[in-house]
């Protein structure tokens, strides 16, 4: 029987992620994340069908979080008030490890096509989770698509704000995001 | 030297859709796309570098021509209606064949996960080239971001109601993009 890998999940992350810096995404394998992390491949492949799954292997939580933020907003919450919950909970499993990484995870990005494709994939589904829930509170369409839009923009400009700032800053995620989420609906004004 | 076949292109793209979703994306082979349109294999690699891109080989024109559209809009004009002409300049080169292909081409992205991500990096370099354009014409962020995905939106709303259309209207692309954006722009005051 498979041994219990405590914090296994999290090494093999920080070990892919220094590789893919080092290397390069392409040059990395499953063997060298394993080893870099002190693990086994079997062990690699108990957490991720591949290496590129591996990067992206929040977008299903990141998602069902949003759509259970958004569900869960109360009753009389206007659409973005609704996103606004939405990103909160996702701010809840965001970790300093996220924050740590990001910039070496961005710059493996940058670097390679297949990374990016399945990024901007990543985007689109959880535009589409937010949606999804807010159809299901009844907001009509086109402003559930419309809000859904301000929340992914809202969340990328708040990721990169938060990842971006003072790390001795004691604001969380949802800080980040819901200024964002403020800015943008601000401009709304402006669009002419 | 390569002779010039007439409208090689457009049967590469006719004959590769149909295959598609005859035989799914990935079972189509570069040889039966040539076969199909009754071209040869070095043919085709004159106008494509392969299948893939082939089913996307309009990106770059689209996003060049969203950014002159847009460059080009009166000085006076608000960022909306700078994206208004940017989605109107589009629409000039979308021919009665990116219509009829369009239910088909849309079951063969359906199936395929690689198709789907190519499809979303796609949207984000469309949105991203309006934005940079409309940042050219001093439109401070986050105004600039929004308008670009409120662009964006428009253009698939605005491509999923010309496509799906009664064929005997006479309305051309830039009038459904034109009511979508309408439509999203009226939906700013329902966000909350």
């Amino acid at each position: 029987m498979a041994r219990w890998e405590p914090g296994a999940r999290d090494r093999l992350v920080v070990a892919a992620v220094e590789l893919f810096s080092e290397k390069g995404y392409d040059e990395t394998t499953v063997a060298q994340i394993a080893e870099r992390a002190g693990l086994t491949k079997s062990t690699f492949f108990r957490y991720f069908p591949d290496k590129r799954e591996l990067l992206v292997a929040g977008q299903e939580t990141l998602g069902t979080l949003l759509a259970e933020g958004i569900a869960g907003a109360p009753s009389d919450a206007t659409p973005l008030q609704a996103v606004a919950a939405g990103l909160k909970a996702v701010s809840g499993v965001m970790s300093p490890i996220n924050r740590e990484l990001w910039p070496r995870m961005k710059a493996a990005i940058a670097a390679s096509s297949e990374l990016q494709e399945r990024d901007a994939l990543k985007s689109v589904g959880l535009a589409a989770s937010m949606t999804t829930a807010l159809v299901a509170r009844g907001v009509p369409d086109p402003t559930a698509h419309l809000a859904a839009e301000l929340g992914l923009l809202a969340f990328k400009r708040g990721y990169a704000d938060w990842t971006g700032a003072d790390r001795e800053s004691d604001h969380d995620l949802a800080y980040y995001t819901s200024r964002a989420l403020g800015e943008l609906r601000a401009a709304t004004a402006s669009l002419g």
